[in-house]
C-alpha cells in the first residue's frame, strides 16, 4: 500500500458513517498529538459558508491540533442554526480531544440550503475520537469520508531529508464539481511533522496553492466551502524553520509538488471527465496574465466539449484566450497541441494557420491527455493548469445532484 | 405572415446558397437605396475575425448602404488571406451595387480557422444583389442565410409614429452557441426607415443593445465574430432626428424592445436549450453590479444543469451570485423563484431558508420558463438578463461541430 497521512510522525486520523450519506462515511477527523503549526486558505466566494466562517477565526492564531470535516451537507445557507452546527462540531471536537475549541478547524461539503444534521454529526465525532488510530486503513477511511460526488479517494505522501532529518508529509483532497478555485481553493488537508513557525507555514501554504489547487477547473463554479488546511507538528525533529533559507524552499518545493498531484487527482475525478488537459500560456507580460488566459481556455464550455468529441476545433481555444480579459497582439499569436512536451505540433505561428496539420490534430484530440500550449509572444512570464473535458456525463450528474 | 425586414421603406434584400454549409442558404445582403446613417457594436474579444477588422473600419463615418454577411465559415484565423477575403466581399458588393466599398458592412459566422472560400461567398454576392427584392420571402431568405446551429430563423418587426409619420423598423439575428455577449454582441442587423443623425444613432445601438443582446447567455464564450449593425435610411420622412427630445427615446425604446425580442429568439433556441429563465437582480449598489450577478449566475453551468433537471437546487444559484465577483452583504439577501412575476416564491430571505418550499419549487422548476429573482437588499440598482438550461443536447451538438 501507498504511504498516506497515517505516516506522518503524531498524527491520528479516523473516518465514520454518521448517515447524512446513505452508505459512505462522512465524517473525517485529523488529530495531532501536539499542538501544531498551522494555516488555511479559504474560499473567495462572498457567500460562504458557517465552518468557513468559523475556521477563519480559530487559525488566525496559526495554531491548529485537530481537522473535523462532514460530507453531505455543505452547512451553506442554513442561516443561525447553521453557525450553531459549526460552533458544536468545534466545542465537541474540543471536549473530547481535551483541546481548546480554537484548536478545531472546522470545514463541511455537500448540498448547500439544506438543515444542517447536527446531533448526527456530533455522534460521528464522538465515534471518530474514540477509534483514532496511526493505521494505514484509518488514514484510508478519512481520505473517503470528505467525498461527494468523487469517484475515488485522494491521497498523497512525499518524504525528503533537512539537515539530516526525515521529514514526511501527507495530504488527502476532495473535489469532482463546483470546481474553479479561486485563492481560496479545494477542499484539502495536509499533515507535516516538520517544526515551522506559523508566519512561515502561511506563506508557503499560499504560494504552494497558487500554482496547484488554484490552477485546476472542472466547471467555473466556486464553492461556498472551499477549503485548504495544513498542521505541521514538529514531530521530525528538525530545528524550526523561522526563515526563508534553502530548507524552507526545499519545503515549499515538496508542498507544492504533494498539492499538485492532489489537485491532478481532482481533475482526473473531474464530474463525467474522460480526459486530463493541461494548459500552458507562455510569453505573457505578467504571471497575472499568463493565469488568466490558463483559467479562461481552461474553462471555456466550447474547448471542453470539442475535447471531449476528439474534434480539433482549435478556432475556439484562441477565441477563449482572446476574450480572457488580457490585452495582447493577436498577429503575433502561436498555438500549439500535441500529447507530449517535447512533441508538440504548431497549429498556428504568428496568427497565420499552419497548413496540414489537422491528420495530426485527429490523433491529438484521441488522446486521454492532451497538452494546449499558447505563446502570446509579448514577454516572459508563463503559466500552467489543468482541466477536464466536459461529457453527457456531468449534465447527468448535475441534473440529478438532489433529487 | 408577420412584418419583417422587407416592410421597411427603401430596404431590399436576398439570401442565397453558394455551398460553404451543404444543404442550407449561406450567403445573406440586405440593401438601402439611399445613403443611411449608420452604427455597429463588435466583440470586445482581442481575437477579432476578419470582417470585424474592415467593419470597424467602413462604420467610422456613420454612413452605411449594404451589409454582407456569409455564415458557415467564421473567417476569424485565417491569417492574410482570410482579409484579403473580406476585403474581396465588401469591393465585390460595392461594385454590384455601385455605391463606396466603405458603404459596405461585412460579416462572416461559422467554423473558427478553416480557410475562407473567398471566391464562393463572390458568386454568393453576385447572385443576391441580381436578386435584391422587398417581397416578405426575401426578408426570411437573408434570416435564414446568416444562421450556424441555430434551428430556426430571427426575425423581428415594430412600428411606431413620429410627429404623425409611420416609422417602420424590423431586424434579423444569428445565435445559438458561443454566446455570451459583451458590449460588442451577437450578429443582429437592424434595419428602420427614420432619419436620424449618426451621432444619435450609435448612441441610441449602444444603449440598446447594453440591456438586451449584452444580457443573454448561453454557454459564456464570447465569440471573435459577435456584431449588432444598423441602417437608418430616412425614407419615412420624418424630421431628422438630431438631439435626445422625446422623438429620440420613442425610437431608443422601440430599438430596445426589437432587440430584446431578438436576444430571447437567440436563448429560445441556446444549443440544445430546453428552457428559457429570466434572471433579475435587485437591491444592488449600482447597475454595474447587478448586471455582473446577471451574467455570473445565469452563466453558471451548475444552475444550468439543475434547471435542465428540473432539480431544485437552490443553493448553487446563491453559491453563483457569490462568485461574481460583487461585493454586497450575504446576510441580507433574498432569493425568490417563480413562473409568473407577480407570483414568486421566497425560498431566502435576509439569508435565512424558508420553511416548506421545497415542494412549490419542485413544480416551477419543472416549468418551461422560470423567474429567478435576487434582492441583494444593498442600494436601489437593478438588472436583467435571460439564459438557456444546459442538456446532454448542448453537449453532442459541440462534442461533433467541426467532424
Amino acid at each position: 500500500m501507498l504511504k498516506n497521512i497515517t505516516h506522518v510522525r503524531g498524527f491520528t486520523c479516523w473516518g465514520a458513517h454518521m448517515g447524512i450519506k446513505s452508505k459512505r462515511r462522512d465524517l473525517a477527523l485529523i488529530y495531532s498529538e501536539v499542538p501544531a503549526s498551522a494555516a488555511a486558505v479559504f474560499t473567495l466566494n462572498v457567500v460562504c459558508a458557517e465552518p468557513i466562517k468559523l475556521s477563519r477565526n480559530h487559525i488566525k492564531d496559526g495554531k491548529a491540533q485537530a481537522f473535523v470535516i462532514n460530507s453531505g451537507n455543505a452547512n451553506a445557507c442554513t442561516g443561525k442554526k447553521g453557525m450553531e452546527g459549526a460552533v458544536a462540531m468545534a466545542e465537541t471536537t474540543a471536549k473530547e480531544l481535551k483541546i481548546a475549541k480554537e484548536a478545531v478547524i472546522v470545514a463541511s461539503t455537500g448540498i448547500i440550503g439544506e438543515p444542517f444534521p447536527t446531533e448526527k454529526v456530533l455522534e460521528g465525532i464522538r465515534e471518530s475520537v474514540k477509534k483514532l488510530s496511526n493505521r494505514e486503513i484509518a488514514g484510508s477511511l478519512a481520505a473517503n469520508a470528505i467525498l461527494t460526488t468523487d469517484t475515488f479517494a485522494k491521497e498523497g505522501f512525499t518524504s525528503f531529508t533537512i539537515d539530516g532529518t526525515e521529514i514526511n508529509m501527507g495530504g488527502i483532497a476532495k473535489g469532482s464539481g463546483m470546481i474553479h478555485p479561486n485563492m481560496g481553493t479545494m477542499l484539502g488537508f495536509i499533515v507535516c511533522d516538520i517544526a515551522i513557525s506559523s508566519k512561515l507555514l502561511d506563506q508557503a501554504l499560499r504560494s504552494a496553492v497558487d500554482k496547484s489547487f488554484n490552477m485546476i477547473t472542472v466547471d467555473g463554479d466556486t464553492s461556498t466551502n472551499d477549503m485548504v488546511a495544513i498542521m505541521c507538528n514538529g514531530k521530525a525533529g528538525n530545528k524550526e524553520i523561522t526563515k526563508k533559507d534553502a530548507n524552507y524552499n526545499l519545503f515549499v518545493s515538496h508542498l507544492e509538488k504533494l498539492c499538485t498531484h492532489l489537485a491532478k487527482l481532482i481533475i482526473s475525478d473531474g464530474e463525467g471527465s474522460t480526459k486530463l488537459i493541461e494548459y500552458r500560456v507562455k510569453g505573457a507580460k505578467s504571471e497575472k496574465d499568463a493565469r488568466q488566459v490558463v483559467r479562461t481556455v481552461s474553462n471555456s464550455n466550447l474547448v471542453k466539449t470539442a475535447i471531449f468529441g476528439s474534434d480539433p476545433n482549435w478556432g475556439r481555444i484562441i477565441a477563449a484566450a482572446g476574450r480572457a480579459g488580457v490585452t495582447f497582439d493577436p498577429e503575433q499569436l502561436d498555438l500549439y497541441l500535441g500529447t507530449e512536451l517535447n512533441k508538440l505540433y504548431p497549429v498556428l505561428e504568428k496568427a497565420q494557420p499552419v497548413d496540414g496539420v489537422r491528420k495530426k490534430l485527429e490523433k491529438v484530440m484521441k488522446s486521454s491527455t492532451i497538452i494546449i500550449l499558447i505563446d502570446l509572444n509579448q514577454g516572459d512570464a508563463e503559466a500552467v493548469g489543468w482541466g477536464s473535458d466536459f461529457s453527457y456525463e456531468y449534465v447527468r450528474i448535475n441534473a440529478e445532484y438532489t433529487t
